[in-house]
């Protein structure tokens, strides 16, 4: 099975639009052994559309295509569909109902003149309501051949594929005896060419099975791909690869997938059942705006304090005016008065203090931009580390939290 | 003049990548006047990509390719390109020289074996230095046609383009002779269908400039649009719309473009020299995370606490236990014990206190997910402020900094 994909709208090929729909819909068709051949975007231009349209069911099976079902007389897909196979609209009664529905609900007794221009389809298409929005999504059948016209907004057409497509290719049979599954192992704490030493022979592996790095600021991901004949046998040949990766890597691996820092650093502290309060200076609040993004954080995090003046520091936090005025503001010594004054404060059972330079003003004699210090005590460990980060104010204070995460995730289950 | 684009790699055609630089292409090649007529992606495949060069040459004036110059066995784009147009690849030591001195740079006295690769051309092709990575820009004239070939990396195909190509585009006399300019308006504290009914007779000006309503989580932003023989024309024709726009939006309009409300409230707060302290119940720090990524905050920005339990809420700010104890931490007597508490700490002049329930756990009797009070107290004003925010815990948070930063913005330039 050969699939493409045509996304229509003038705002795409203008720039206006960053266009996802073809990224989300190219990954589903993989997982269901379905070969994307080709993407393309046009504009809202019938005769370039039906041109394409025919082109490309000369060449694939099932050809998508996103955007242009909307009321308005730019929305053209459905006749362009109409006019490449020949197939005059026809009303549909159906649709008709379900668009008087969708306004209903939003307290409009009757739906918009535009709107009923929505239940005109292709002669012999199928459809499924769009529960979000007013516009089906719209199916034909053409010889052997599948055109799939779904709306172009994401938050219509997800749960469209999610809901409808995907389970009516699945149950046509025109799912592929092939799949492709992905799983993302996440470190922290190496650059991109210490996780290249440590895992190179993988990196060559292939062609089922493949392992790329992908790098990003303080992080590196090892994603493993892998192509086989069912769902099973692909997570067999993942999880193999895994253990190996997990073998070399080890300490260094924080989570797969989805799974952020934040995330893992929340479920070690729920586990230890530990509780953890955090004294920012240069972060202003990044860490603990990222740990409070887990649901039911309440339970382990006690305190932030975002201490930008020196007065606030003393004040506050009981750091010493002496160490300020001996090493300066951002310092090592500063970084632990800052974790001792917010574990004071909190009585929490982890504490970290973390002071530094973000830019892109302010650097100090001898202290450059990117000059960051950490601190975090426990009842059991007493740890402060110096870092010199790179990049804008926001990389800055990004890498900084997740070195403070990192170090919270290492250093507090001890 | 026409263009297309050409995206090349399977990593996209499979999902794995959001292809963004055919957005960034297309917003440019507007301002050039450059009609973008297609975008095509396709797959690491000689063939494939050879015949959808044949067919862009035959469409368009100027074809961009993106990816697919790396030094790997899968970068074939100037192989391919070298095929459509008959050409052989010829070395090129100026590139090899570039490269050696990439790897210099970062240490390595001699570039990999794979890298030379990088340095064979299609024999009449000009290139560009690449800064960020190895792969240089390709041009090669085609009769009167233009093929460019751009890496893949968008922080390598940027600063090509802005340095090199569009001059280069510019110089060869390519650019159109019109040009398309926007101009966002963004606003706060209004719903889309309020915005909508303000500027209503505008949305359906055109074809020369137009105005769409762009709605996004807790802000709406006005576009404006206008296709003119110049630039200066062009923002003629903006400046006279936004005018409108102003007088109809006044005071909900906090900037334009790339302008953020925190860096708004950041301009009013250093204009009138007055500083900001807050205490963040359910934003957890996203506040002062986000009034600390302008550079400069330190100097309006006095202090921030998290007060997630409130054993910190009665401790550290002074809440009255008796008050929550009566009506819930979440209330607005809470909320305004909370500013003043931090105001008392801090000595700043605006203090904001914020208290609600992020979920999507933690409903309280009566009290929905969602439930945010906001309190604001300066030496001239004090205001409580309730909002009923939808959606996922980190929607309700950046909701909810919204609010408490045009709180600030309005009232704390009073």
């Amino acid at each position: 099975m050969r699939a493409e994909i045509i996304s229509i709208g003038t705002e795409i090929l203008l720039g206006h639009i960053v266009n996802t729909n073809t990224a989300y819909l190219s990954k589903k068709m993989a997982l269901l052994g379905i070969d994307v051949y080709r993407h393309t975007t046009v504009g809202d231009n019938p005769m370039r559309i039906v041109s394409l349209l025919k082109e490309a069911l000369s060449r694939s099976d099932i050809v998508f295509t996103t955007g242009g079902l909307g009321p308005t007389v730019d929305d053209i897909t459905l006749n362009a569909i109409g006019s490449a196979l020949s197939r005059s609209l026809v009303f549909n009664k159906g649709i008709e109902k379900s668009i008087a529905k969708h306004f209903r609900k939003r307290g409009l007794k009757k739906a918009p003149k535009d709107a009923v221009k929505q239940a005109y389809i292709p002669r012999g298409a199928r459809w499924f309501e769009n529960k979000v929005g007013t516009a089906p999504a719209v199916l034909v059948e053409y010889g052997k051949k599948l055109i799939v016209a779904l709306p172009g907004p994401p938050r219509e057409l997800i749960p469209l594929c999610e809901k409808n497509i995907i389970p009516y290719l699945k149950r046509k049979g025109l799912a592929g005896n092939w799949t492709i599954k992905t799983k993302a192992i996440k470190t922290v704490g190496l650059v991109e060419a210490e996780v290249n030493r440590a895992v190179k022979d993988l990196l060559s592996m292939g062609p089922e099975t493949t392992v790329g790095i992908y790098a990003h600021l303080g992080e590196v991901d090892l994603k493993i791909t892998s192509k086989a004949k069912s769902e099973k046998s692909a997570n067999r040949d993942i999880k193999k690869v895994e253990k190996t990766i997990r073998k070399r890597l080890g300490k260094y691996i924080y989570g797969t997938d989805t799974e952020t820092l934040e995330y893992a650093l929340g479920t070690m502290l729920e586990k230890k059942k530990k509780t953890l309060a955090i004294a920012e200076s240069c972060t202003g609040g990044l860490i603990a705006n990222r740990i409070t993004n887990i649901s039911g954080s309440s339970k382990y995090f006690k305190m932030g304090v975002v201490a930008y003046s020196n007065k606030s520091k003393i004040n506050l936090l009981g750091v010493s005016d002496a160490k300020i005025k001996k090493s300066g503001a951002v310092s090592g010594g500063v970084a632990l008065d800052m974790a001792k004054g917010i574990k004071n404060l909190s009585k929490s059972d982890i504490a970290i203090g973390i002071t530094g330079i973000a830019g892109p003003k302010g650097k100090a004699k001898k202290k450059p931009i990117g000059l960051v210090y950490i601190a975090l005590i426990s009842d059991k460990v007493k740890v402060v580390k110096e870092y010199r980060f790179k990049g804008t104010r926001e990389e800055i204070k990004l890498q900084s939290s997740i070195a403070a995460l990192d170090l919270a995730r290492q250093h507090g289950s001890k």
